[in-house]
């Protein structure tokens, strides 16, 4: 079975695609084929849309899903003309959460993802550039100003997770590399031992290892089985040793792995 | 004013703090706490929750409001008997949205944000590993692999905008410092003549530059206004002469250059 989906916005749509895409997922029968149109912010740019959503009516023969953010009514309006089955998000959450908090709205479109104010911009950007100076062992002087200090093997994830947890939280997370032969010998590195409160040890399944490194460097002993094998099992040993929260992040995606950090580090988080 | 604002899922609580988030910027006399508790996938963890937020009913004098995606609903129902005011997204929004279908809902917790397949995973990671690779003008040789070449003077947010690109969309985008004061004899440089279809120009506020510059590198020449005015006036020059899209990025969230980007560039994108 497949279904339209237009996620419509008068910004940049990420609200829209996001929530949108959570719902869709819990159809699981279904194939959807999303479509998104981001600053529809001007009558005739929607009205553009509506001959498009009416289009794949006929082409589709069924109604598409329209998901909407649009704080203009005038625009919502036109939208609302088409002949798909409209779910706008303002005009469902705004009335009653404004009765909840007995307060009026504003009604301004994109607010969402405009720069609030430039402080908090430059925190963010601070994070990201933080994440790409003190990616993979780089400029471990720097880590007095570390949120948090990701350790684990190559290829496991850890520079993506810096990054994402930069951008999304502006967080300032740096990564180290652990290689696993040297730590039976010397335990913890130096250049941790002052920051353990702040060290999150990544691990993964030595299958996936394996599969990972295979693809990179095939049949050479660095990907090997018996040596991811061994090397996870070393890593996973200096974690307990030391008592390091760790995870397993085998089939986790970055969103996952980044916000389960966040919670068993107890570090609070907020949206950029 | 002031108000508590919870944001509580049973996965990753991204899509109910996004969401969530682009409400409560729709009320800005309201200067609102936000707490984000993730990963609310036992009822143990609910009452707790449940105690946390009526602890607060007392602490505030009012009700805090919840938002909340809870796919099971037995947490849900524990959530729903706080004292605050809950608004739980897939419960106003699956029922209508099955009715519209035409189809049952599975209620997967934490669908959204985990790994689809492996596949899909791996683009995600080449998109990241792109971005770092062919970052500030490097790797040049990879170009005919880019779905998109940022240009622009240097700090105008050419390389956080390449890392969401590829993060949120799996867009494989490379960028390329401009040097203003070569440009006028070289006009675009030889490493781009061969993708001028790819790319996509970054300009900014001189007085903006001069202020990111100067943060920098106070009382430089690089950084003096003087300097920023002609190397703006420079590169918008080369945009023009070429006839390449160009956006000014002065007052834009790294969402909103990435979004302007893709619409112009007429490059689909796909939440990853």
């Amino acid at each position: 079975m497949q279904r339209t989906v237009f996620y419509i916005s008068d910004g940049t749509g990420i609200t829209v695609e996001t929530l949108g895409h959570s719902l869709i997922t819990q159809f699981s029968n279904i194939s959807f084929n999303t479509i998104t149109l981001p600053y529809i912010n001007q009558p005739d740019k929607a009205k553009q849309v509506v001959e498009t959503i009416n289009q794949h009516v006929e082409q589709d023969g069924q109604k598409p899903i329209i998901l909407a953010t649009l704080a203009d009514h005038a625009i919502r309006a036109i939208i609302a003309e088409s002949q798909g089955i409209l779910f706008e998000f303002f005009s469902i959450f705004l009335d009653p959460l404004a009765n909840a908090l007995n307060c009026k709205f504003t009604h301004t479109v994109g607010k969402m993802h405009s720069i609030a104010n430039y402080k908090h911009y430059k925190h963010r950007m601070a994070a990201i550039h933080f994440a790409l100076a003190c990616d993979d062992g780089l400029n471990t002087q720097q880590y007095h100003k570390a949120d948090l200090i990701l350790m684990g093997a190559s290829r496991t994830g850890k520079t993506p997770t810096c990054l994402y947890l930069a951008m999304q939280f502006g967080i300032h997370a740096a990564n180290y590399p652990l290689i696993p032969t040297e730590l039976p010998r010397v335990g913890l590195p130096q250049a941790l031992k002052p920051w353990q409160d702040k060290l999150f040890g990544i691990t993964i399944d030595p299958h996936r290892l394996h599969q990972i490194r295979t693809e990179r460097r095939a049949n050479s002993s660095y990907a090997s089985l018996t040596t991811c094998l061994n090397d996870i099992q070393s890593i996973e040993h200096l974690y307990q040793t030391y008592h390091i929260h760790y995870l397993d992040t085998s089939k986790r995606s970055i969103e996952e792995i980044s916000t389960i950090i966040l919670d068993k580090m107890a570090i609070s988080r907020k949206l950029q």
